[in-house]
């Protein structure tokens, strides 16, 4: 693991830092393929959006893509990048003159979720909900812990993902990815406007259905609604589109966008 | 500032620290009085509780006790606890053999929120809510952006605390503290069932006002319910009960309880 912290060699952060302290801050988990980071300007552009929600000063894009690359030894690995407000005393209030932490860690690339199950993905429901909050609703911040709890609830390693719900029950992401409908000629996504992440390969599958002139919208889904489905996949930075073949062992609709998909995005 | 890091002096944490990454862990704030831990009794069992709640294994109880006595070496000084998961490779997934990280650190005595307006502190409504999640409710986790944000809300210091509803529009505490209200013969506090941290300084006031024979509930509690009340105070594990004479410009009722109460604490 190659790690640079505010731009130098480093394994450790101080331990004031108030990523570590109260989970002030955000990531991003960027694809390296072929010696490029997938997707970056949406990351990148992602990232300055939730440092100006949290008011925490955005690293320059620039200086961030050189560590990215610095870091990035292998031609395809996995770069995260953290960013936090800082350093400071005790206390919540966030300082006004803190200097955030940069953070950038290159990772080998890793065994991904559905790769054992090839004929597509096993999935389950968690049932740890996911909290609302329309300040915190779409940003990768660093408070994490649902999604740890949630994929604590599984050991078959067969099982790819895990759908998680509000607390009202209706279906929101995976613990680490985001989720596509095609309900008729519609390609479907939960809303994450009051809680879950919206993801940067989320992103890219709403542009790319709608520039193939297909309907694409952000809607509240029922859990019950993925069985009715005639394709169901689930999204990240690292998988692209995962086709979801069985859910709480019950066996769903199988179609073509997800594959069409990644075959496009094999070529970004 | 003195910190010990799993029994070492130290001032830095491993970057793959999961209370980093994913706020995977959760923390004390001790008050040392007089050189004795102000119920510490209460923190080691709350923190004993998280950490079952979370499925980490919780740090030995001697073991913590004496490195607060090692770090605070001042008579009267705030000592933080926090355990995290530990370190593990990236991925949500709480690894089973992790070993989990204890950090101790000791801070000067503050300046207490309150003590700039001695006749009585005053408040205000914040604007940031808390999300709930009934796995979560209660635990002093790391995750406390939404407390960030929320204290982020004003600068004036004659501000002592801002006070937090739900999302459903129902109060639940301060950003760093607990509250109570005294309507009629009844002391009131919200419940911290959905959302919210069961504070220490809550648990003995609670105890305390059944020892005298007083009725004390967890009630749900309506933001207008406060103007209504006959005595209204805050309590933290530093600050004791801190009686509120102001709340969003307007003048409370005032009451005799969280002086009591404070009489009774200065003697444990």
């Amino acid at each position: 693991m190659n790690v640079l912290v505010n731009g130098e060699p480093a394994t450790t952060i101080d331990v004031m830092d108030r990523g570590l302290q109260y989970g002030d801050g955000l990531f991003e988990t960027i694809a390296m393929r072929k010696g490029r980071p997938r997707l970056l300007a949406y990351h990148l552009e992602r990232l300055a959006e939730g440092c100006n929600r949290l008011g925490i000063a955005s690293p320059d894009a620039a200086v961030l893509g050189r560590e990215i690359a610095k870091t990035a030894t292998a031609p395809d690995c996995v770069v995260k990048v953290i960013v936090t407000r800082g350093s400071s005393g005790r206390g919540y209030r966030p300082p006004t003159n803190a200097a955030p932490t940069r953070i950038v860690a290159a990772f080998p690339w890793p065994v991904l979720a559905g790769e054992r199950t090839p004929d597509g993905a096993r999935l389950r429901f968690c049932d740890t909900r996911l909290s609302s909050n329309t300040r915190l609703a779409g940003l990768k911040h660093l408070g994490r812990l649902e999604q740890v709890l949630a994929r604590g609830e599984w050991d078959d390693e067969d099982i790819a993902e895990g759908l998680m719900l509000d607390e009202a029950g209706m279906l929101v992401c995976g613990t680490q990815s985001n989720l596509f409908v095609l309900a008729g000629e519609e390609l479907l996504t939960p809303r994450v406007d009051r809680c879950g992440v919206a993801g940067v390969m989320r992103r890219a599958v709403l542009e790319w259905a709608s520039r193939r002139g297909m309907a694409a919208r952000e809607v509240a889904m029922r859990p019950q609604d993925l069985f009715a489905a005639a394709e169901v996949f689930v999204t990240n930075a690292l998988i692209g589109a995962l086709p979801v073949r069985e859910l709480d062992g019950r066996v769903l609709g199988r179609g073509t966008i997800a594959v069409e998909f990644n075959r496009w995005l094999a070529q970004v």
